[in-house]
């Protein structure tokens, strides 16, 4: 593994041999070894977002490394200049990139260009940190994804569901979107996707349903406020009590963050599943300390 | 002590304890040990500062510690996502924080959610931070407050004032401020702080007559730029040498900068007393590497 | 040496000792000493650039010390606060600083009431550390200077310039600037320089006759984007492969970036010589260290 810029890209050895190296160095927080010792790297934040800049600064520290924030003040990953000059310069003087950009392209240029080992901290294509995150968490609250039943309720086709899907294709587990059907992902991609075991359905309860893990995330993202259309087309996807009625005993519900109370989930769910929810937001430090780790040149 | 959000919730021991470790602090600098080794502290300020940031991030350092700077471009504290969130969130990353913002009770919040060591580096209640500062250079110039006449030239109820008058509380100095009017402490809040040696006066002489310290602070704080009639109603109370000649001999100056030359204070006096505000300068730092050695966990 | 605010004020012997402590510590990159162990430097920033802040606090951080970025957001040299007073309070703060803005009086008053080593990191009127990067590419690419012809093509006042021409007239070598007439340098400084080896010149096909070494530059530096009447006066200037048929056999080009392809300089060049002109960048860092290494207080 060179540079981790989809879930599609990693096979499901690569995807098992990360959560495990995230769950030893869980476990050895604080002496954990110092395998960015004396690197500088990049993080290229071309959009704002709190919680993968901290869990990123605060990782690469622990790793022995020095973040160094770039956010669109600093840098206009494009923008003037295009990037195949940036990574090149970037690439003589850092030893690492963490790029969260739109355009998947961009990353993968960086990652061509710079020659040095990228992160995608999250583009419009996909999100794989976060997933990993995620899937850490299953494992530590549920033991495991075998014959589990995985809902993802609300937005069908962003970089969530599709980083959600191509782990589903890769590790076998039962997926199914909720989401209306102006949100659903497109046939190309299903096809492209080819999983018997991931499917979309319109109808909420269905999707949560005998569900070990009811995955949701706020509608409208960074930069869509105000668009009560697709607001409203999400309203009878909230995920409230009455909809976890008919979830599997023992469920858990996930929420990527922020999280707004009243709009995808109620402050009812949110409080009840808090100690999970808070619980995947720490593993994101842990999971991402597990993929600088696999893929800094030492 | 676990969290330094107000002198005012600060013993007389406790305000000692933390003056005598900034003097050992300060003598020893480059040798004074790490505490806050393998620890990130974020810095979450919602209002810019040049001298507390530079403080906190060089003492962070200078403990071992490495600062993240969040601004308000960066995260933004009750802003689309409720202080809570933030906090259960940083709480699991991060090892303390450093908090500039608008309402205490935000800084309260954090500090209850998050768990960690909070500090409160600024707030419209307190500025507990700076206050110490001050006091370390009363004791450093004058050799302590016992019998002295401490007087407060300016704005009578902002969080410096508020801050000095729960010192004098706890302390028992002599505190005399001198304000217009309308910018005098409310009734509820002398009848609060119950400090019989802390007095209010609209005369700049009365209160500057036989002090031993001489402090003052800009007008317009920052957002208040332009407000004329603010700064008219203080003319009468800037720091100049008329003013000075009946205070105590060996008197002092303090000014928490930025400094206003022409508004506040003058030219000649602020040069005339430059050795003393840019120790009370420095001493920021010195105060808050001791407030952060006593709150980080180990 | 304790502060480098500018060539005019370095020696010939200066300029070599710092290219051959760059060479040292460029061969040395990982073992090269921690000469900034303990220190925060001040990295002042009134203008924004990426490789400028990342070569530097790379380079900060390679020596051991730790950087500490503030932008125009953050600090406003001579806003609102006269400099001297910014600088007293951070020469007691912090062990050093890196200044990047306009006014060449800023940096000269900042390192006076600092008092703390001072690097200038271009004003309007020097760009040092970008000239001493490039000399290090020449020794690196060409074995030195002696009896080569240096051409510079497009502005010929600017901050790039002057330091070139401060560079030639110190070292000697023959530089050669084709300019527009209105974008010469003045009688007055070329009077002041009074070097016989620096020629000005209107015509790019006489300077790049023969060069060795080709130099150009945006014709727009940031903030000047859409004067389209500079733009068109140096129509003429561009690097391309019919102006370089003339030069020496085995010159090279050099480009400090950003480039603008198809306006001071052809996508062909610019490609052909990439390996010259992304070394040059990364030259940055080396030279930079260099400059710290020398004028750190240990």
């Amino acid at each position: 593994m060179k540079h981790l810029l989809t879930i599609e890209e990693l096979s499901e050895k690569e995807i098992l041999h990360l959560l495990e190296s995230a769950e030893l160095i869980k476990r050895q927080r604080g002496r954990e070894g110092q395998p960015l010792k004396g690197q500088t790297w990049a993080m290229i934040f071309t959009k704002s977002s709190t919680r993968t800049r901290v869990s990123f600064e605060v990782g690469i520290r622990e790793l022995g490394g020095s973040p160094m924030f770039l956010s669109k003040n600093d840098i206009q990953l494009g923008r003037g200049e295009p990037i195949i000059d940036t990574a090149r310069v970037l690439g003589r003087m850092v030893h690492g990139a963490v790029i969260r950009t739109f355009a998947q392209q961009d990353v993968v240029d960086f990652a061509e260009y710079s020659g040095i080992p990228t992160i995608n901290a999250l583009t419009d294509d996909e999100h794989p940190c976060q997933i990993l995150a995620d899937l850490l968490t299953v494992r530590e609250k549920l033991g495991g994804w075998d014959g589990k039943k995985v809902a993802w309720v609300g937005d069908g086709f962003s970089n969530m569901t599709i980083s959600w899907m191509w782990a589903a294709k890769k590790l076998g587990f039962e997926f199914v979107v909720a989401c209306p059907e102006s949100y659903a992902p497109p046939a190309e991609f299903l096809d492209k996707l080819s999983a018997p075991n991931v499917r979309v359905t319109g109808d909420p309860a269905e999707a949560v349903e005998s569900a070990h893990v009811i995955n949701t995330d706020v509608w409208l993202s960074m930069g869509q406020e105000g668009q009560a259309e697709k607001e409203a087309a999400f309203g009878p996807y909230q995920v409230n009590d009455s909809l976890l009625a008919s979830a599997a005993s023992g469920h858990i519900v996930l929420h990527c963050l922020p999280a707004y109370r009243g709009k995808e989930i109620t402050e009812e769910v949110l409080e009840a599943h808090a100690g999970t929810i808070f619980q995947q937001a720490e593993n994101r430090l842990h999971a991402q300390k597990a993929v600088l780790a696999a893929i800094a040149k030492s």
